[in-house]
């Protein structure tokens, strides 16, 4: 038997058919066309896995299952979508439709679970039973894995990261509070707070590029100019306290790092270990592993093949 | 069957003699003497033990097993305190010292983790599958209990809210860091921020109390005191503050709060709850119950004997 996993994006449909072992062994993409509405995204990700069955010589019943990761408050019990502003979609029945569409059983998650749930099964999370993943793109997204399961919490929404609270920070977050991590520590928070500094004059080697990105604040960090040093120190400095943090709660035995960010690989992981231990102090009795994620823009689908393969999705269809 | 409970402190030894159901038939204490070495202490425990068991017409042949609650570091696997400052212990067998004094199954855990496992069997936590508990006193100590279930962590010594970190507090803590939250918001730290303010001149209904109490603070706040109402504020900020985080990574069902200052009730849990929300804002999608502790200082009795009963400890005599 084979499984469908599908990392439903706000701009890419993402999916693959999977093994049972893990193998993706056709993947492909689509624009995902949210502006569409609804129904025509579900028939956009059928079709999609049609080609992809189709190239295999599979139909949709050799498929144990779906998987789906949708980037927004999903609650996996009901199949609905509460919340999923880049796709537009506010309480969706997700799941149903699915099932709907696709004639088998499907399971819906939340985009960072499903990422996590990936490199745990095929990626650097193999083998270790609890787990914080964290991943660092336009917002944070995160996944806490606890003996072999994910953590959805008693608001259902999981481990919520990119909200974790820094006390002195006053920037507006989307989500209506003040200081979140995301405000400070993403990558469009990165840009932003550089941006700032060049506005208000400070030099910099990337003064005069036209469109940055995080990452080359982070190259020209490395580089030694001044003001990208700045920035991401400060960035880096609010991340490893959330994670020296959250650690000294729950003790994870592994933090992943993930996301477009993590693609700077040492110059990110590197200061993020030196200030996580700095934070942890006395308490790190042994080493807590802090590495970058190994299957980059495959863990959406990869987990949401896992999840099809692990959860009961055996529901009416 | 019959288990014993006994919750070891700095200062004193408290025990019971409790039956399956949770119920105390027997309690008492008798001071620690911890200066007098370990072994003095052991048969101290044994001597209480055999006295409230003397009193119950039983013998340690009744017994099922005795938990015991250790103030330190405590590897309950191996049954080692790795550090114990209060009572000098380090690197102390405790387990197997305890297995060779008493003759029957014992198991050792952290005091916090054992009053949070009290709470939940007999107390404010009945019924909920994952909760925090969070002991101000002297310190701050913490329990986080997930699926029915006490965390122990990569580091093994479990959650340690005590030490989470506040950005921008520097205060030395004992644990060699800076801004532990239990150096800004436990009662010592309250009472020292509390003299801190009269040393500069603040006034205050208590400039003139010779031995001043954390709990005289929070009473002089809710009397309107300027200097208490700043200093207790500030404590309950940092406070909801991480719990706040907690909450938005793990998701516990329930948060009690125990130790001395929980005593002061209402006036420490209502403003908690009141910066709990505000800093939650959206993600509250449903309560977050914050209560007192119901046991007093009987948890750490009813949580060891819940340890004894719960917890494999047939280990080898």
């Amino acid at each position: 038997m084979y499984l469908a996993g599908v990392d439903l994006g706000g701009s890419y449909i993402k999916a693959g058919i999977v093994d049972s072992g893990g193998k993706i062994l056709a993947k492909g993409q689509v624009a995902t066309m949210a502006d569409q509405g609804a129904t025509a995204v579900i028939l956009r990700i059928k079709a999609l896995l049609e080609r992809l069955l189709w190239e295999q010589g599979l139909t949709f019943a050799d498929l144990q299952g779906a998987g789906v990761g949708i980037p927004g408050s999903v609650d996996t019990d009901s199949g609905l979508v509460k919340l999923a502003p880049n796709l537009g979609w506010r309480d969706y029945p997700a799941r149903a439709e699915l099932v709907k569409a696709l004639k088998v059983p499907v399971i819906v998650d939340n985009d960072a679970h499903v990422a996590t749930l990936g490199e745990k099964w095929q990626g650097a999370g193999r083998g270790f039973a609890s787990l914080l993943m964290v991943t660092i793109g336009t917002g944070i997204g995160s996944g806490l894995i606890i003996n072999n399961e994910i953590q959805r919490g008693h608001f259902g929404f999981g481990a919520e990261l990119g909200h974790y609270k820094i006390a002195h920070e006053k920037r507006r977050c989307h989500c209506g509070g003040r200081g979140c991590l995301e405000t400070v520590a993403s990558a469009t928070a990165i840009l932003r707070t550089f941006r700032e500094g060049l506005a208000c004059g400070c030099s910099s080697l990337l003064k005069d590029s036209p469109a940055l990105e995080a990452r080359q604040v982070v190259e020209a960090a490395a580089q030694g100019d001044v003001l990208a040093r700045r920035v991401l120190e400060r960035a880096v400095r609010h991340l490893a306290l959330a994670l020296a943090n959250i650690s000294l709660t729950i003790g994870p035995e592994l933090i992943i790092i993930g996301g477009g960010l993590a693609q700077a690989g040492e110059l990110i992981l590197e200061p993020l270990r030196k200030h996580l231990q700095a934070y942890l102090g006395v308490w790190q009795v042994k080493p807590l592993p802090l590495v970058a994620a190994q299957l980059g823009n495959d863990a959406g689908v990869i987990g949401a093949a896992y999840l099809a393969l692990s959860e009961n999705c055996n529901q009416d269809m």
